[in-house]
């Protein structure tokens, strides 16, 4: 028996095998297992350090546009002049996680943006209602006349899990998926960070110039947190739809933008937390 | 049909009930939900901001000693001064969610302390490797002879599952716990976020003068990342198990500190995927 004493990961690659010692029942066995990557990803903005976050790596410029946008510090793709990939003193390529971002308006504007933004997240101290308050100041609600049905809803979850690739080979990705409004999955990311997978979901939107996107569905394969809904927010989604649970402040911000929230769409059910009004019959079959 | 117009945390809340529609096959009804609360908690360091991160209220003095312990700024419950809740102008101790630290020693070396360990968690863009080595150099391998056995491995889901008061409620939370090598459970937190959940149950052994912690085996619901490996390796943790998949930033910190690191504990089964030395029998069984 000898398990791996090191474990190297391909650069880009976004699962990797590992031996492991697998014990079920009075079975043990020696077998290889996949793992999601997890690595750091430090994002520069004309050539200073503005984030690293840890992700699964694999579509990074649509990771660094939809993080952008999320923290607002670009509109759209318009305002990005270079996303490429650092090249290290040897001209590698893929010397290492590092993406650098050069916008084509003054870089000082953005740098301001983000530090408003982030003392908005965090002189939130006080409580998330005073976080939503500032929130709903800067980003009024959701105008959208999208609708959905009860069928289709319950035809998300499954388009997604056959879309996803990795998910089923690690068991340790969430996914995000952007469908328009006939149910069609447009784009499905999966990342280490629910958060990330959400980032590249709007990302590749906006490289594709296609947002606002406020006749889409985002769907995610886990619980959705306050920060799922900011996001969603940030892009105008007017309906978001989770696997599993959202928590207490996810709501609070559903209701105040006129968001449509939807949790636990599993085994051809779900439930509707906010924004009843955008699932067509809903009111008539309560 | 009406749902909530507005949901209301109770200060303090860690769950909260919403109205919901419900549907399931052909069957729609209107019911109470319980959701996970997610608020926003801000660490103040000698009156100035250190932190805010998303939790679920309750056992805040825990989360505040886990991170400072977490992130190197105290080394104990001696290094603490003061750890209380904020209060506001009118005096009232449930006015925020805001906690104020003061140190014995001096604030200065703490920041300090804080600023470097920043530094080696963000300057680590280059590659997740360049990351481990750095925190190995700072933290050196776990030694510890603590052993524990096939079943008692096992028995550890169980024995969480059934002491988990809140996840089953509202499906949002995860939870950590802390076991003896006897497996007795000593202590079991459950948070919004997954490293919060750790943070609380390292912090109640920290104000306990129970650190560090080389005698005991840590649990987790989810996945595991880097993240959770680092706190455990700041605790001297030798064994970290999980009811799902490790991340490879979670394996390579394993491997590189001599901990054991074991995953998807579920279904009378597990697989080992770093240090199986402290599993007894484990060689012998393969």
């Amino acid at each position: 028996m000898s398990l791996d004493p090191d474990l190297e990961v391909p650069r880009g690659a976004s699962s990797v095998r590992h031996r492991v010692l697998k014990f079920r029942a009075q079975n043990a066995s020696e077998c290889q297992d996949h793992l999601a990557v997890e690595e750091p990803l430090e994002i520069r903005l004309a050539g200073s350090s503005l984030s690293v976050t840890m992700r699964t790596p694999g579509e990074d410029e649509e990771l660094v546009a939809g993080f952008l946008f999320s923290e607002g510090i670009i509109a759209g793709a318009d305002d990005l002049d270079v996303v490429a990939r650092y090249r290290g003193p040897d001209g590698d390529p893929d010397d290492g996680n590092v993406m650098n971002v050069i916008l084509k308006g003054d870089a000082r504007v953005a740098k301001e943006r983000l530090r408003r933004n982030f003392i908005a997240s965090s002189s939130c101290g006080l409580c998330g209602k005073a976080t939503i308050d500032a929130i709903r100041a800067e980003l009024p609600t959701v105008q959208s006349n999208l609708a959905i049905s009860v069928d289709r809803l319950n035809s998300l979850a499954a388009a997604m899990h056959q879309a996803q690739s990795t998910f089923e080979k690690t068991g340790g990705l969430h996914a995000a998926g952007l469908f328009d409004a006939d149910g069609r999955l447009l784009v499905l990311r999966e990342d280490i960070g629910r958060h990330n997978a959400v980032d590249k979901v709007i990302g590749h939107m906006v490289l594709a110039r296609a947002v606002p996107l406020d006749r889409n569905v985002l769907m995610v394969s886990g619980r959705v947190s306050f920060e799922i809904v900011q996001k969603a927010l940030t892009a105008r989604i007017p309906v978001t739809a989770a696997v599993s649970a959202p928590s207490s402040m996810a709501v609070q911000m559903a209701l105040a933008a006129d968001m449509t929230l939807i949790g636990f769409v599993r085994n051809g059910g779900f439930n509707i937390y906010a924004g009843a009004h955008r699932v067509t019959g809903a009111a008539e079959l309560v």
